[in-house]
């Protein structure tokens, strides 16, 4: 059994979002650390690694050993957008359901949602070895991929001492970006290497669409190797990898 | 033949809307005291009563006996959204149809709608001895069936001593909302003997859509009878009925 | 080659909406004295005549003799809506492509699209003796455009000393609007001889759209002949014509 009380049930949507953009169910592991999940998409193209401390939450009382609850985060996600003001949310199992339970001073509202039984995949995280960082505005990242969204499916991201650099060919039309390393797009740029690899976009965009605005948001990137990209939504931590297009030669 | 002059178009639209979100045609009467509609919507399974007094007009010239014009609501809506500030809405019957004519300083703008042949339905009210009566603010009803909306299509609503509950089951997930006597959403509770009946959620939603928000909406409940709701927009009446789904045991 | 400095690209694209809402691909005249377009519609009902002058450029460098560009304004409009603030827009040619440039302080976007192998039509504009002016104010004509369109799919335009109105008869309602020389909706008018004609709804609004709010907005009418409306949208100048609906008798 276990009981993790929310006090700002909305903040806590925009961190279960992160994993929302990508996978509409997963296995939540919670230990007593917090919150960790780890889940490829179905199409197996992109990984989210989702951690919560438990310190996020007003009350957190996790199971030993932890438990693993399969969960639709879709129907979750809808129902912590029904939060009001003044409520608090507690999170517990009651009937094999999870119990969403808004308390208001003299209302007390229960979503009960279906615990999914699935297995426990053995999902690993890639590992490359990335030879540029680039921590860049997330407002700015996402403007230049709605500019690249006009123009093709595809996208290639380079880091090199020249800054850093987005390309699409497109059908008819092409886009370049050329940012310098320091720039209003970039924040920081470390590299060991020159790195440039093409990912297709609409899986970019899921990634990067629960960053808050005006925050940061750090890519990691080696040629032709799993984009990394990290950030932080309010106490949660997310990190997704990102498979390349390799083109034929 | 008859005159109605309004002042402001647009709350007058408001009133309308009550008539609009349920059925889209109807036989309206222009009587001396005022407007008055009563109507099923085309599945039977609910009832608009709309009265709205002569007093509520700049000017009110009925006919006698009584007119019964049968009407489009939808188009009549529509029009009376097209109303520009300054203008004044005068109504009147012309070559058969019924004329919108707004008239501003220098401009007038004139509308022409077909009447419609339409039989004048014996539509009865239902004889109900009510139970239950819980006076809940609009908002906080509109949002508790935007909750039940997330999980179901029918809702059960319940009237006891513990105060005013909702109840939905869905396919998967379930919703339970208790609200005390005096809370966030009940503002007034009057009960002979506890009821409970379910109805279904499309139909309880389009009722309330006209009620204008931060106002009381009157719910009149017995178990397993039709829901008779009842509030004023504009300077408009309007008392719904709607039948219960009754679950063979 | 030429070379066209923009300072700022969203007034740009204001500029060029008064295209892109009547065709998708023209010939553009990239001339000494500024940018020139005349082209029909797909459907060979309306007309517009867009020119721009050089001096509403931060720099302007034409070929010499003019080139003429094959260009889908739909894409370029897209594009144009990217602009970001603080970035100026460079036009250039290159690589047989048409790049827009956008340069900020430390970042360069660079969208290519394709120059396309248009055949230089001999689109004449109609030679009208136009017998009244209207000159109305854009906000109020636009609203009456939203007015017909509640009730038919033509609008009738009828200037005569009485003043300037509108009749729309569709399948069940109609719609007469009546403004004084003087009014909300008319700013100035000239008549030699009464005119009177019906036209596409649809493309009256294409028309008007690009025309800012709160401006003027000139119509020459003569009886079933083509409607001349012209405008201003940023220093840019635009003339449609449009064809009339002649009723067989």
């Amino acid at each position: 059994m276990f009981k993790i009380v929310v006090e700002d049930a909305r903040r806590y949507k925009n961190a279960t979002d992160a994993i929302v953009n990508l996978i509409d169910e997963g296995l939540l592991e919670i230990g007593k650390d917090g919150l960790f999940l780890r889940a490829m998409d179905p199409s197996q193209i992109s990984m989210v690694v989702f951690s919560m401390p438990a310190s996020a939450f007003m009350q957190y009382e996790a199971p030993l050993p932890p438990a693993k609850v399969g969960l639709n985060f879709d129907s979750i996600s809808k129902i912590l957008s029904r939060s009001r003001a003044g409520e608090k949310l507690e999170i517990t199992k009651a009937d094999n359901k999870l119990q969403l339970k808004f308390i208001g001073q003299r209302r007390r509202r229960s979503f009960k949602v279906p615990i999914i039984d699935m297995p426990a995949g053995a999902t690993k995280e890639p590992s490359v070895q990335y030879d540029a960082l680039v921590k860049v505005s997330s407002t700015h990242f996402k403007e230049s991929l709605r500019d690249a969204l006009l123009v093709g499916s595809h996208i290639t991201l380079e880091a090199s001492e020249k800054g850093f650099a987005i390309e699409v060919h497109g059908d008819s039309s092409d886009l370049t970006e050329e940012n310098e390393m320091q720039s209003e797009e970039v924040i920081e740029m470390k590299i060991s290497k020159p790195a440039r690899a093409t990912f297709p976009l609409e899986y970019l965009e899921d990634i990067v669409r629960a960053c808050p605005d005006n925050s940061a948001l750090t890519i990691h990137l080696t040629t032709d190797k799993p984009l990394k990209i990290e950030y932080e939504v309010e106490s949660a931590k997310v990190v997704y990898y990102l498979a390349p297009r390799i083109e034929a030669d």
